[in-house]
């Protein structure tokens, strides 16, 4: 029986190991995939991001809570930094786990930012299919938001949660505008430290720069104290509220379609790569290429070049 | 006359319209970069990183007077975040120029955090060829450290320098441990603060559990005040003792190596992606790929596999 049919059977074993092989990027995994999409796209996903510091996982925490207390089953992917010493993520699965361990409805999977540039967006998009596919009715994506690649992962989210805190200093403003525009609800959290209000307003005002078109989603500043659980009931009527202007308004089909589109082009490039580099190693691997861009006797983009043409010549010669 | 020559002769003008048609992708900027290239390998790249708000643009400006002093040509690219309101650069190359502007022995370039995934790191490393075609000494590149896109900037560097601040919170730990592996020379900025000794120290012990191989660098923590230019001339003096260790140890050819082998993937996985889109576009466009994947008619991985398909039996076809 194949991993997806068990994954659609709800079997969390099944779900773990075909995550565990769209980690090693095992062929078979991709036509689990395939199995697995067209019986997806029932779960709603959220994504939570902002600075290191924000509190992001206590919130994610706490919106697992609430969730679950509605009776929906949560899958959370946190995107954690990698650590040089261990090569392992610095927030394991096992710590995050611990919370939830007794609980059957909550699925959390751990992704280490290693890896080639793209390869973790993609991945996080299958883990999410998975658990899509395992009858998650909410899945929360963590990320630490600073980076494009960041940016990217969270832009598979339905409604994305921008997380900020008082007090990060004024030089943290460039990056405040960078996620601007992926924030469909912003939050303060730590919101009983000193100068929340400031930070408060300082984002209302940013985001009332924009222009916003008639009729589109104008995104609120939300309050929280994660650690006690205060403004997390505002937080998940917020997010219910732009679930239902994505539906209402028809936004959700160009979202749906934006979406396929940056799924489809990262899988494509994905696997042009993987069978460029067959034919680097046809033509006397990377080794040899790298010795003659070394001595000079050729340059980066004429050795990509020669790649390139014997791709486009390989049914001929074949 | 060549573009490529002209920089070769010093034209500042010809080096900013092939650093525009970079920007632009043009095809012809490739054929100019394949002239430049065995003429390239002159110029000392380094990378300056580190959060938002260390004062690294401080820390530059500072670096290039000092190398200015000595004689040396300098040129600094500057990674700047991306403003969503005006799509421009937030720290734009105007505002950044000003202080050199009558120096034509700098060149001040500023790239935006936007575009493709993987396409910073590729359009910083040739703008940093078009310097070193120039005939810059010293090349400085300058990223806000945290996603996994900026270390793999700051990669291009002979020599990278991770700037921290005191205060920044217990929870930038994570990050920390991120940079920790690509610093060569760390540096505790804004040093007159609460809290600097503490900063070093907790860094000197990060550095101190890592095992370092016999006879290999070991990274030092400095302390700065880039405002008032204290502790430039020992972090310069750092910066010369870990290239005279590059040179000495041998380590620079494996540098070297490792470097055009990111140059030459990128450069690949660039060109088969340009490459796949005109496939895509002789197969209806990716609007229809689209429908067909919205429609459920298809998946994301089958539609990738029949580009795939295509571009392998391209030869046959045509």
């Amino acid at each position: 029986m194949h991993l997806a049919n068990q994954v659609l059977d709800g079997n969390i074993r099944a779900a773990a190991r075909l995550m565990r092989d769209i980690d090693d990027t095992r062929p078979q995994a991709i036509d689990e995939l395939k199995l697995l999409y067209p019986h997806t796209g029932k779960t709603y996903i959220i994504g939570v991001t902002g600075p290191p510091g924000a509190g992001k996982s206590t919130l994610v925490d706490q919106l697992t809570e609430t969730f679950r207390k509605q009776g929906k089953k949560v899958g959370v992917v946190a995107i954690d930094p990698t650590s040089p010493f261990t090569g392992g993520a610095i927030l394991g699965d096992r710590i995050r786990m611990s919370r939830h361990a007794d609980d059957a409805g909550v699925f959390i999977r751990s992704l280490a930012t290693r890896g080639a540039l793209g390869g973790l967006s993609r991945s996080t998009s299958d883990v999410a299919l998975v658990m899509d596919g395992l009858g998650m009715d909410v899945v929360i994506i963590e990320t630490v938001g600073v980076g494009q690649d960041e940016v990217d992962i969270v832009k598979a989210a339905h409604t994305t949660c921008v997380v900020m805190v008082p007090g990060l200093g004024d030089d943290i403003q460039a990056i405040k505008a960078g996620i601007l525009e992926i924030g469909d609800v912003f939050v303060v959290n730590k919101a009983d430290r000193e100068g929340a209000d400031r930070t408060a307003r300082e984002l209302e005002n940013m985001l009332e720069m924009r222009k916003s078109v008639e009729g589109s989603w104008s995104p609120k500043v939300l309050r929280t104290v994660a650690q006690s659980g205060k403004g997390i009931e505002e937080l998940v009527g917020e997010i219910v509220a732009h679930k239902e202007y994505l539906f209402s308004s028809g936004t959700i089909s160009d979202f749906l379609r934006e979406r396929n589109e940056r799924n489809f082009l990262e899988i494509l490039r994905d696997n042009l790569f993987k069978k460029a580099m067959t034919f680097v190693e046809q033509d006397g691997g990377l080794s040899r290429v790298l010795d003659r861009i070394g001595t000079h006797e050729t340059d980066p983009y004429s050795a990509a070049e020669k790649i390139m043409s014997k791709i486009l010549g390989a049914a001929v010669e074949q």
